[in-house]
């Protein structure tokens, strides 16, 4: 691609930076930006500042937040006995957007994977320990990414743990929707090694 | 999508805001660049502030530039006796890396198409004009879209030059490495109409 201008390479350089944007997209959005006469470019450098400067991790749980204590934990009406703990933010929003669970969170900011070279010490998991020793907690319910590094993270943190504190995952079986033929071998497979009993389920 | 920070949420949707980035890809690029330890961010900052502040117009033809007269019009090598008229900066560039023209350019800004409200004085057509009595042109070398709107774009243009001028248009065609079964029938029909005498061609 032949620019006829600096400036505009060095745009299409910082956005094609960004993951999955190529070269192509990234020429398009910044002609986009370029002829915009509104205040789009402005907004997007507002915004980008503000995650620089404004942008907060909650203390507690680790979540995005704009003040110390994101605005999950500092519900006085969830669930403070339950902790669950997720990868990341993300699946933070997941879970919130089903509306299924009413406790607190803890992020652990990925999974223990020595191939890429991830270890318990990069993951928060002493501050999750910390919170175990601090608060009064039942439950740990383990929504962690159901891999061989979200198992051994999973089993990593359960070995920690020594107190009377109930340690549960989050389901795994064939999704609500899909067809048993199309569920991989693992999946199914477990699923029938994990199945509920249907009267007890249906009756309580 | 429940955002747990005003902050987050306003990233997303000032991203959101360009052109076929949805929400979900909005998210992921903000937590991306949330979690960079970078400079991407910085970076990002300020190549669009640069857009803003650095990006020039070149006063003869249009393109996007660094300087009053962009790197095309001031090559002395090139032939500044063909001007070549495009829609868009992005023309200009896919003109470029062919490698098979050597003239000058002129942006119109788009096509008069009365349907989006584009009228011919919402196009650089009267500089056009303007350059045609100021400098001496040989041919204008019409590479407009091949739609009803472009060609009447190159209609009214072509209607206001009383002078020796050539006026041409690229090739309409079938695409190089397309077969004829797929190619729609308007294209096929005027490429038969448009066919070229082959034993001239190939002895020229």
């Amino acid at each position: 691609m032949k620019f006829s201008s600096k400036t505009l390479e060095k745009a299409v350089e910082a956005v094609s930076a960004l993951p999955s944007i190529g070269k192509k997209s990234a020429l398009r959005l910044v002609l986009h930006l370029a002829a915009n006469k509104g205040d789009k470019k402005k907004r997007l450098v507002e915004a980008l500042e503000a995650l620089t400067n404004d942008l907060k991790t909650c203390q507690k749980c680790y979540n995005y937040s704009d003040t110390e204590l994101c605005d999950i934990c500092s519900d006085m009406v969830r669930n403070d006995k339950q902790i669950c703990v997720v990868e990341s933010v993300k699946d933070v929003m997941a879970i919130e957007s089903t509306q299924q669970y009413s406790g607190v969170y803890h992020i652990l900011g990925g999974v223990i994977s020595p191939l890429e070279g991830i270890g318990p010490e990069d993951l928060n998991i002493d501050s999750l320990i910390q919170r175990l020793k601090d608060e009064e907690i039942g439950e740990l319910i383990m929504a962690i990414s159901p891999t061989i590094e979200g198992d051994t993270t999973i089993y990593y943190i359960s070995k920690l743990i020594d107190t009377e504190i109930t340690i549960s995952t989050i389901a795994r079986g064939v999704s609500f929707g899909g067809e048993l033929e199309y569920a991989d071998e693992l999946t199914l497979g477990r699923s029938i090694h994990s199945r509920t009993v249907y009267n007890n389920s249906v009756s309580s």
